[in-house]
């Protein structure tokens, strides 16, 4: 880990082994937590230079732009980077009925963990 | 992929090949984002058990808790689970003089990347 890339203002990803970094879509507005995805090089390209955000889909092997079947476009307000350089935070605004999740709902975290009594389960939210 | 894991309200997180969930940390005031880190089912459990955050740390292949060294210690407020349960978001309180990054930034993401006259480069905001 250079000092450069820690510090710098030269945009130097360090993708894993499989090619990818870490992507994480915030609604700009609410700061909700929306979905969390992966980026090869392509796709950060890509979302740089059309300001809406493609990702690589490990499951499928291939490039895809989030909402390209859905109609669920994430248009980039802002996107950062962190320290190291292997994960990417975009602020974004959704388009169409406004679901990020496949399952269709607004955000894909939409069940909070909670422990109660010894057991640990899950509570649908919202 | 079950239909169990994605809408039932059993914890049956998708560790990687590592045995590792992805895990992102938001400011739970502000919703920023913090960081971005990684758990094995012992930082889970751990994190569930205290309410204070543990990773495990690719890089030296331990768990660690946040805040071990730094007094950084992440206090939960909330944790949710993603759709197909191989992410994790945890809503925060930052103890100590609240950074969160090694760097002493309050959060990991200080660069916003930048596009102008067809470079990309990194700006270091606030």
């Amino acid at each position: 880990m250079t000092d450069d890339r820690e510090q710098g203002s030269t945009l130097q990803p360090k993708y894993d082994a499989n090619g990818l970094v870490t992507a994480v879509a915030t609604d700009a507005a609410s700061g909700e937590v929306l979905m969390l995805a992966h980026m090869n090089a392509e796709a950060l390209a890509k979302t740089i230079a059309t300001g809406e955000a493609w990702f690589f889909s490990r499951s499928r092997g291939r490039l895809w732009k989030k909402g390209e079947s859905s109609g669920h476009v994430l248009s980039v307000v802002e996107m950062r980077i962190d320290c190291d350089q292997d994960a990417i935070w975009l602020r974004v605004n959704v388009s169409g009925d406004n679901a990020t999740c496949h399952t269709g709902r607004r955000s894909c975290f939409y069940r909070r963990i909670v422990a109660a009594g010894g057991t640990v389960g899950l509570r649908t939210e919202g």
